[in-house]
């Protein structure tokens, strides 16, 4: 997933198509470096001609034709973006075409001839970062903010976009900064035994600094679940109604998932959006039928989608569903019923077949139960609303949250290596030992932001993006 | 097929994606109609804001944040084209932003919210047309162009949006009109029995205006073919090697069809590009495994794809074909080998297997005959050649071809009409009844470039545009 050795080049100038591919009414192609202007200009013949046709305004679109040796390839509007003032920083232009995806291609193949390079993924984005337009994290997000595809994920990669998050790394990393400053000047005087930094000041700011870490870090599993779908399993018997269930709530809100085209019908799990927050329903398919409660359930394959749930509903047929089932289910799923962690619902289906609810059954009520018809469509928006329930009591208030597991990471190393600190002041451990573990700590969170970093390092993000970003 | 009324509400605001649909760097959302910058500013908040807030300059791309009650939909450029200088002539707008499908829908959501109407297909070109920035017959071109995957396609589209097209039609309805008004004259003073129009002129002009409309009807024989591929039958015995031969021609040009995404392979026909040209090989298989020969060829699929072709290629394996299966490719296929209007062509396959040409194939040079090797891809260039080869010397010199089955059907129309007008003179017919005629030969002739209409024709031709266009 390296970038290739070209993505590092910053003196040349790349295009790539930017709009998503296929055909439209418009699309646009996009240059970015110093020669953008100069190559542009070798294929277009503005309609309105200026006194002096070298003078193309920032940020003023142009109407004319893209053409070579006279040959018509499209009209098109032409936008020039003088550096700093553009997305990369650069020189940048912008051409706006007719979708076809003849012209957009014979566009950029005239921009090759003109010396152009296909731009690599991510790469106009990654020269934003090397020109100091974004900070890393601020480029991470472009990506998520991109691929969002519901609400919250959305908040979630704009915020991070718009540099919160960056500013509270940042903070931290001042504070620690400042403590290391008092620390290597200990080192500087290290044979006069004085000590300038005072040890319970820097308790407390070791205290503080751990908690607001593990705040963050806390805050992943949430943010991770947010950008990539809240999972949901639906298990249960194979006769109890599983994809009944799942067809009448993926229908119940059919409205709000169409008006997004091709969002969520075409993935491999089906995909929902509720009230803004995106679930991601688990496929179960797979349980054997059989008598046996335990083998039918027990297949490793359900207790691995099950780990992965955040949400786990047991559908049965309460028409059918004996107290031999329900008992069953409390003792093989205990392990999930009790986790903090997950949400195990009782989905009593079929109550169309039944008058009342069966002794059994309340007996059940220690579970939390939602009683639904997934043939007839009863009750299904209760279940909906207990959904996006779960989820909305799992937030964190704070707007603040991790998403990137890149960032996850480089979190987790720097509470280590403040963790190390504070055991090396406890055990007196020398000064510059200690000063070794908090230039850890710099580090790890320095590689956030971007402060810190290696092409390995840029590679591997800018690879993720897609082309024209 | 029919537009909703909507579309001929011309005073509303419209809106809509007009990128092609999907995630991709960025996305572009238009507005049209004369509260198109006020709808846009109720959510667009500039980053340098002037010192008249209200004066946005035309045609140029300004910074800022899309809110709605300072929640964040993303960070976008906004262009603002005051009327008339814009793609319909009306007051427009272009939002660029984040090609992420969550956002696009969110800002299309707050756009419907400020009062706009999502536009119907084709409706931004609709207007264009409706406000003058282009004829019917240009405007029909725009939906041509973008569909345009091969450069013959785009060549026609383009030449007809650039309206080549439209003024040849304008002239000749000019000559027309000149002609009417002496007849109409002589109606006036049809009483005194003169004759302003001189009857010799007319019959030139009339016989001028014959060949000029059975010249562009003839061209669109060329021009739907180049606008929708040429298509090419591949027939033969089951084991003559009909799917490798297939294989080694899309193989050859392989780099070609790849450079253009997603435009060929995935249609149920195989098409390929070659040399600006789209060939659209026809499907044959079907043909049953049967030593007689008629039986094998003579199925009425065959034939029916055989007479939608235009080029027939008939595979032999020469390793095995006798003189009788070749006497009898000459005899079965006699219809199509003599029509002027197709190029059947005899690839003789698997010469890898053999040394020299037999001879009972040498007789045979009376057909167009290409060796090949499928298999090992020898000779496979020559077929290529010879297939281009074979619609160029089809093409018209002029640049004027029509491919759209709306206007052939007009030109019919047209010349149906001068012929009924040629025999009335002939026959002494009345002028007032010769002048009906006339009158119906401009009114054909007008349809096409739009100056004679209806809300039906305008909704059939939208309605077939993209949504955005």
């Amino acid at each position: 997933m390296n970038l290739p050795r070209s993505a590092f080049n910053k003196t040349d100038t790349i295009c790539a198509i930017a709009t998503p591919p296929g055909t439209g009414a418009i699309s646009v192609i996009r240059l970015s470096g110093t020669d953008s202007l100069s190559m542009a200009q070798k294929y277009f013949n503005p309609k309105f001609k200026k006194a002096d046709s070298e003078l193309f305004e920032s940020h003023k679109m142009y109407f004319g034709r893209f053409e070579k040796e006279q040959q018509i390839i499209d009209e098109v509007l032409l936008t020039y973006f003088k550096s700093p003032n553009s997305y990369t920083g650069e020189e940048s232009v912008e051409i706006s075409c007719h979708g076809s995806e003849f012209i957009q291609q014979k566009i950029i193949e005239l921009l090759l001839e003109a010396g152009a390079r296909l731009a690599d993924p991510g790469e106009f984005t990654m020269r934003a970062f090397l020109n100091g337009k974004l900070d890393l994290s601020q480029a991470e997000a472009v990506a998520d903010l991109i691929a969002s595809q519901s609400k919250s994920a959305h908040r979630l990669a704009l915020n991070q976009m718009r540099g919160g998050f960056s500013e509270k790394i940042k903070e931290l990393r001042d504070q620690l900064l400042q403590f290391t400053a008092l620390i290597e000047l200990e080192l500087d005087f290290s044979e006069e035994d004085v000590e300038f930094a005072d040890r319970t000041a820097l308790h407390e700011l070791l205290n503080q600094l751990k908690s607001e870490l593990s705040y963050l870090i806390a805050s992943f599993k949430v943010g991770n679940v947010l950008k990539t779908g809240i999972p949901v399993a639906i298990i249960g018997k194979p006769n109890a109604g599983k994809s009944t269930l799942l067809n009448a709530i993926l229908n119940e809100e059919k409205a709000i998932v169409s008006e997004i085209p091709g969002t969520t019908r075409d993935a491999i799990e089906d995909t929902i959006i509720m009230d803004g927050y995106r679930f991601r329903f688990i496929d179960t398919a797979g349980l054997r039928q059989s008598e046996d409660m335990v083998e039918n359930m027990g297949i490793g394959r359900t207790y691995d989608k099950m780990e992965q749930a955040t949400i786990i509903l047991y559908i049965c047929d309460i028409s059918q569903a004996g107290k031999n089932e329900l008992e069953e289910v409390l003792k093989e799923f205990k392990q999930y019923i009790e986790d903090e962690d997950k949400h195990f619902i009782l989905v009593a289906n079929k109550i169309d077949q039944l008058n009342e609810i069966p002794a059994h059954l309340k007996e059940m009520l220690e579970l939390e139960t939602v009683f639904v018809s997934a043939k007839r469509k009863e009750n299904i928006h209760l279940l909906a609303e207990t959904l996006v329930n779960k989820v909305k009591s799992k937030s964190i208030s704070s707007d603040i949250i991790i998403s990137n597991s890149r960032h996850y990471d480089a979190l987790i190393n720097a509470l280590d290596s403040l963790i190390m600190v504070e055991k090396a002041f406890i055990d007196n451990i020398p000064t510059d030992l200690v000063a070794i573990d908090i230039r850890q700590a710099l580090h790890h969170l320095g590689t956030i932001t971007g402060e810190i970093t290696t092409d390995e390092v840029l590679g591997s993000i800018f690879s993720k993006f897609c082309i024209g970003k």
